[in-house]
């Protein structure tokens, strides 16, 4: 283990931490707030812990896998708890473990709440919930491997430890030119849709809050509920600009050089697509009581299956009250989830892809037994270590939730609470159904659940193996 | 495909079938019951199609894994359609897709009802349900291997595609010996346990449709409280018999033939007994509080663990109406099931174990990346093979489920019933929670939502491949 780097890495995310909290603190100027302090005090925290770890460069680069994930476990974990600080000097979130929730949600981009009411939050809170799911739907190593001049081979180890997806591909042969690319599109689109918005007539701090939202596919709403009094454009820019956040980054570098043919080709794309439409009918169709007509009926089915699939938990309607099978349908896309290399959460449509890809060739074997035949997606072979860590990470993603669901039992809800909260929390959506709908909250957990949740959540976005790695006692030998 | 084999295995199947229901015949003879002639007519229909059948030895000799595969699942079929016939003669469930729902819970030892009120029906109709359980049980094609004089080497392929479990072990080098040892053991394990209720003064009748019951670890109750109204003691020899009933046969061959320490060695057996352990005394504590005492909680908790875990699905009490806790104790034993190369159902110990020792195995992995090492259980390697066909097993279980819940859906009962409904049957339980709690029935359910439960309780039994291999069009290829 080299932990001269790892702590050089979590030095620099805990500095880049003071840099993001430039934001609400301007915003607190702005509106004249003065919650000012808890934002200036956390930066110092940051600083006092992130300039002493960064002064000199570590000379020994040899970084493993293993490093890497430990990095960026530990990176998310500082990001997580210093990013609390503000929520508890405030005083709005006064316990530790809440506010610890509040944050862990936001940079996981989860969207789940313990505030029954956020419109008592000041504006500086609330774009500080809005912008961490910003700064993680991306992905802070990433941010911070395409702007530090880091030298040696660790900038891929630590980018597959930190960005969602089977197999992690580099746009680039060199990974920070890799990093720059995906960062200039999140950016791009993000001002986008800023724009957009602004054209429709949201208030710019609304708008900021809700791109930034949709942008990390996080959730986090500004008003208690959440999209639903907004206008119908603000709800179909949003709507738009989930779904095309929920696409593989990859797609809009061949977009952006021009490979359209390849662009559109692109096998887990398609099927994104392919659910995405086919969701929405099924759900429009069975709401369509619901609704004034089949249209509204279809604005609104499109609205949460884009917010759900992409994992981001915007609501514009109380879908808790849906009949059971577009309850059914928007509980089986939290756990599709959207593409690899998106921003959104969930297993992921290749993973899908790829299991069901095995499970046919497994058909094949029993007719024909001694055909050889590869798993292909792209026209590319899917080498037999993708599929196996495909397979584990299901596995493990299993037993998570199980054992989450076991452990949360104990507060005795109902049963689809529970199992809900687990759902809703592991694939980073936000909100489930019952308690925790999108009328609801996380609040009424004991701390004992919370902590499983934060722990759930972490798991959710790094997908699982860097969070467990930590407690390996392999993993914190010296060589 | 050798069509002329498998039309031969289904026929001996049907003229077994017709042999089978001599017991009901009896029954309704010395009970005097006018249903006789609904027996008698089926006997009939099954010899009709069975003696032309079976008529002329095949020649062609050559049986792939694929023509055991669709052996099985046709005589399944087979089974379970002429095994309907006496209920919709009688009258007692005159819609032929009840009947067979009916049948099918039977003969895959699910437990699972459409009627609300059991103790209507005469003692033939009774009996009939529970000995559909036994025949299921240990498999009528390992049954007719232990009997038949087939030549050729086709028998390993029709006990893989019947046999519960990752990989099928051959106790003995041949695979006939083999099926009438397991049927020795199956048959005397049932005496036994007969024997003990008798003395516990429990009614010859009661005693036999209990004792098949569990030793197929199906479920199915004769009077409407399930096993709720019998003595403690026919409780805790049910109990007993139900946990040791989900034992791997092989333990019980290892003893039989003295090889005590490799039997107790036996991993799959030991987690085995080591989750039921966890599982009693999690519930026992959580529902101390609705027994008179420490010891009736444990005693209950037994039962129900017991009946969960091996997918029996005898209720002793309204485990619908505990805490979320045990409930979800109880949900999490449903998916585990039994061992492998027993009588009950579920994804199996042994498959779990594989799993959580491949997750390890990527772990360590991570640590040293270059290590080369192996899966084993019980000191052999799991194969490539074995794990491969885990994965995808586990990969379309989950496809099943989440397509099954969606399709049931459609009735718009509520997400636990939806979901509890698909465990049940899928996991060839019996009973789960709400309205298909121990104490409801699987009768509101629309007649879509039964073929589904039906197709999900054959795909629970044989372990789904053999079912689906029947819906490729390459399988009806002649060669």
């Amino acid at each position: 283990m080299n932990f001269r780097i790892i702590a050089y890495i979590v030095g620099w995310v805990c500095n880049f931490q003071a840099a993001f909290m430039i934001l609400p603190l301007l915003t607190a100027g702005i509106y004249r707030e003065k919650d000012f302090s808890a934002f200036l005090l956390a930066m110092l925290v940051c600083l006092v812990v992130g300039v002493p770890l960064t002064r000199k460069k570590p000379k020994n680069k040899v970084f493993y896998i293993k490093d890497g994930c430990v990095a960026v476990a530990l990176s998310w974990l500082a990001l997580c708890i210093f990013g609390a600080i503000p929520f508890v000097v405030s005083g709005y979130i006064p316990h530790p473990i809440d506010a610890l929730f509040e944050t862990v949600s936001g940079f996981t981009t989860t969207g789940s709440s313990i505030l029954s009411d956020v419109e008592v939050l000041p504006h500086c809170i609330l774009i500080w919930r809005s912008f961490t799911h910003w700064i993680g739907g991306m992905g802070v190593l990433v941010f911070l491997l395409s702007l530090l001049p880091l030298a040696g081979g660790y900038h891929m180890n630590l980018m597959k430890a930190e960005s969602p997806g089977p197999s992690v591909s580099k746009l680039v042969p060199k990974v920070q030119s890799t990093a720059k690319i995906l960062y200039t599109i999140y950016f791009g689109m993000t001002l986008i849709q800023l724009a957009l918005l602004l054209i429709g007539r949201v208030p710019l701090f609304d708008s900021l809050c809700i791109t930034f939202g949709t942008a990390g596919t996080g959730g986090f709403g500004i008003v208690n509920d959440s999209l639903g009094s907004y206008s119908t454009y603000c709800q179909v820019v949003t709507t738009i600009f989930m779904i095309l956040f929920g696409v593989n980054f990859s797609a809009y570098y061949l977009i952006l050089t021009k490979k359209f043919r390849q662009a559109f080709k692109y096998e887990e794309v398609r099927y994104y697509f392919g659910i995405i439409a086919v969701a929405i009918v099924i759900i429009a169709l069975n709401t369509a009581h619901l609704f004034r007509n089949l249209l509204t009926a279809f604005q609104q089915a499109a609205f949460q299956v884009g917010s759900i699939i992409t994992t981001t938990g915007f609501s514009s309607t109380d879908f808790n009250q849906w009949p059971a099978l577009s309850k059914t349908v928007l509980v089986l896309l939290m756990f599709v989830g959207a593409c690899a290399g998106s921003t959104g959460g969930g297993i992921k449509v290749s993973r899908i892809l790829i299991l069901c890809k095995a499970a046919k060739k497994e058909f094949q074997l029993y007719l024909h037994p001694n055909a050889v035949k590869k798993i292909k997606m792209d026209d590319k072979v899917i080498t037999h270590d993708i599929l196996r860590s495909t397979n584990i990470y299901i596995s493990l993603y299993l037993m998570i939730l199980a054992a989450s669901v076991l452990l949360i039992a104990i507060d005795n809800f109902d049963l689809i609470t529970n199992f809900m909260a687990v759902t809703a929390t592991l694939n980073n959506v936000g909100p489930g159904f019952e308690i925790v709908g999108p009328m609801g909250n996380f609040s009424s957990f004991s701390y004992l659940s919370k902590c499983v949740l934060i722990f759930d959540m972490l798991a959710g976005r790094l997908e699982i193996f860097p969070l467990l790695l930590l407690f390996f006692k392999g993993t914190w030998k010296k060589f």
